[in-house]
C-alpha cells in the first residue's frame, strides 16, 4: 500500500455499469514527512476518506477485496484512513495537526 | 485508475482471436491540469470513448472486468470518460472547456 | 497494453517445463513516431510476430489469458501485430512504410 | 520480492473491516549494501518483522497469498525476515551486524 | 519477462511457512549487451539456476505459475536459464563466452 493524500474528485457519467455508485477519489502520493510529491491516481474510495485526509490504498486485483470494488474494473482503492505514522520513533504525521 | 486523453487509435488485423472486435485506443497521461505529459499507454475501450476525451483507464486483472474484456489477453480498458474534476476545491478540468 | 518492435530472440534450453514450445520474442518499446526508447523486455509470441515488426504486447495476469500461455509462468505476450497508428488524426506508423 | 528495511510503523482505526488485527510496516527499499534508498512502501506484516529489520515483501496479488492477508486488499506483504545476502560471493548483509 | 544476471543469494530463516525450501536468487536486471544495470531484485528458483548465469524472470501473478511456487507469498520467479540472445541479427550474449 502506499500513503497518498486526497487532494480532490473525479466525475464522469459515462462509465461501466459495474462502476456506478463507486466515489472516484483523486490522490497524490505524500513523502515521510506527509508533503506531496510524486505521482497522482484515481482511487475507488471504500471508507469513507475527506479532503485533505492521509489515506493508505492499494492497487492492482487487490484493490477488488472490497464489497464496494469485487469484479469490479477498478485498479486502486482507499482501504485505510492515516492516524498517524512514524520513522525511525518519531511521530512523522499525526492526523489533526498541520493538516 | 489514471487520467489520460485520447490521442489516436491503433489498427491490428493479425492478433489474438479474442482480441477481435475490440477497438484500440491511444492514450497519454495527463497532468492535474489536463496537459499531455508522462507515457502512452494502448487500451481497449469499453465505453465508446472518442479521440479528444479524458478518460480514466484501468490496468491489470482489473482490465478484464468488463464484458468487452473478461478473459482476453487485455491489459488496460478505458472503463469511464471523465466530466470534470477538481484539485483542492478548484475545477482544473471540464469537459467542453479548453479541449 | 504497450506498442514495441521485435528486436531479437531469447533462446533457452533449460527452463520451466510448461515453457517448452514458446517463442521468446526480444521487444523494445517505441515512441509515438515508431521510435525505440524506453526499455526492452521479453515476451512470449501468441501470433507468430517476426523481426522488425511493430506489436502490442499485454503483461501481467493478462499476458496468461492466451492458449499457449495458459497456467504458465510468462509475464509478458505479443497478442497484435500493428498495422498502423495515428496520433491526433495522423498516421504516425504504417507497416512497410519505412520500417 | 524486494529487500527493505522496517523503518517505522503506521496506525489506521478507520479502515476496510478485512483489514483490521493486520499491522502496518513502513518499509524503505534498500541498495545491494544495505543503506536505504528508492521509494517507500506499506506492507502488511505476515512474520513478526521489527524495528529496523532488513526483510523481503511480496507485492500484488502474490501478497494475499498468506492466513493474514487472504482475500483482503492487501497489495504487499512482509513474508521473510533476512538474515544475510551475498552479492559476488561477499557477504553484503548480516543481521546483527551494523544495523 | 525480464533478462537478468544471478549476482548472489538472500537467506532467511523466519519466513512464512509455505516460502520454506524455496532458495532466493539476488538478481540484476541486465542491458542488451548482457551488462548489469537497473534494479535488483530478488526471486524463488525454479531451474537450479546458478551463480553468474544469465536468467529470464517473471513477476507478478505469474511467478506463481510454478510447482515450487503455486500459492506462495512470491512474487518473482526465475523459469529460465539463457543459452544466447540476439538484437538486429546479431549474438549479444551466448552462455559460456565473456560471462
Amino acid at each position: 500500500m502506499l500513503l497518498a493524500k486526497v487532494i480532490g474528485t473525479v466525475v464522469s457519467t459515462r462509465k461501466e455499469k459495474s462502476m456506478e455508485g463507486l466515489k472516484f477519489l483523486l490522490l497524490r502520493q505524500v513523502d515521510l514527512d506527509g508533503k506531496e510529491s510524486g505521482g497522482h491516481i484515481v482511487a475507488a474510495d471504500a471508507v469513507g476518506a475527506g479532503f485533505g485526509e492521509m489515506v493508505l490504498y492499494a492497487t492492482g486485483s487487490s484493490a477488488r477485496q472490497t464489497v464496494m470494488t469485487d469484479k469490479r474494473p477498478c485498479d486502486a482503492v482507499v482501504m485505510a484512513i492515516v492516524d498517524n505514522w512514524e520513522v525511525d520513533g518519531e511521530i512523522k504525521y499525526k492526523k489533526g495537526e498541520s493538516d
